[in-house]
């Protein structure tokens, strides 16, 4: 029962997203999930906490990656800059994940309770991202508007992404999309 | 019992805050708000669904505002012209609601559950803002950038408006985010 299976936690990731997508997320038991990956339960409460945790890792990857991400960013830069180079990171944080992710995504849009949590994770990531920045010395409100607009990028390019059925790189898709931002907060008229 | 009651909603509003204050938000009843308003529970149930209804309205007030104001910004305007135009009109919308904003803003601050809630709420204004914006042909992605720019832009103002204890002008605060927002993700270099 305890010996080690090779990519145990892939297989079991590959067998949960499968189960997740046939059947539904409410209705897939661990069980199930250990059953397809040919690994037992107690194999997936090593490496799972329940089975939201393979959507949703308690121990956030992303958040701990963006913390060393900005940690890695050379001083000094202008805000929006330091969150360009972040998601530059965050684009290879991501590669050979696109076939999990674009599951992942169709699982978690077709369950309310799954999309709350999404959001909750992206304030989370705002979050991490602010104080990120006011560690590097970013003033307020600056810090809070360069942390909601990276993830606003990163949202709205991941989305693109998952969307493909040609497989874009998603670095490419969230400089475009931060250059749009720029242009579209930099065109019209200035605040009354 | 269904006689008319003088401000009846407001005098709920008011009681369901303080209560919501002083015991918490999970330990108040229905009763009791109606008790403190110094009306009955059918009076109650006759302006919310719940109790989260008082924080939460049902019919999103705020959504429906958003479209008018949409609707009554003159074409063609670029994009971010627009939100701030909503912006001001978001403004005007909450003028006299500080006190009900700020003593709302702290009870979910201190309930999980409502803040979670408040996420939803202002992912469904974003997707509100960005159809709009799509309507008005604002192409992709442009339209659920400058949607997105715009939440956080009121997010991050309306923050700063309920922390003061002096009451500053959530339209001036707005109308500075904007303009912070626009000089953070204008600074800085082209992406490479």
């Amino acid at each position: 029962m305890s010996r080690w299976e090779p990519n145990a936690r892939g297989r079991l990731e590959t067998a949960a997203l499968a189960l997740f997508t046939e059947h539904g997320f409410e209705q897939t038991t661990v069980a199930e999930i250990a059953g397809r990956a040919g690994l037992t339960e107690r194999t997936f409460y090593r490496h799972f906490a329940d089975k939201r945790d393979v959507l949703f890792p308690d121990t956030n990857p992303l958040g701990t990656f963006l913390v060393e991400a900005l940690e890695g960013v050379p001083a000094p830069a202008a805000p929006m800059d330091t969150v360009a180079a972040v998601l530059d990171g965050v684009g290879l944080f991501f590669k050979d994940r696109w076939e999990f992710a674009r599951r992942r995504q169709a699982v978690i849009a077709a369950n309310p309770e799954l999309h709350e949590r999404e959001l909750v994770k992206f304030a989370f990531l705002t979050a991490t991202l602010s104080e990120g920045l006011r560690r590097r010395g970013v003033g307020e409100p600056a810090a809070s508007l360069a942390a909601e607009a990276g993830v606003a990028v990163f949202k709205i390019a991941f989305g693109q992404w998952v969307a493909e059925s040609e497989q874009r790189d998603l670095r490419e898709l969230m400089r475009a999309a931060v250059a749009e931002l720029k242009a579209v907060t930099s065109a019209g008229e200035a605040p009354g």
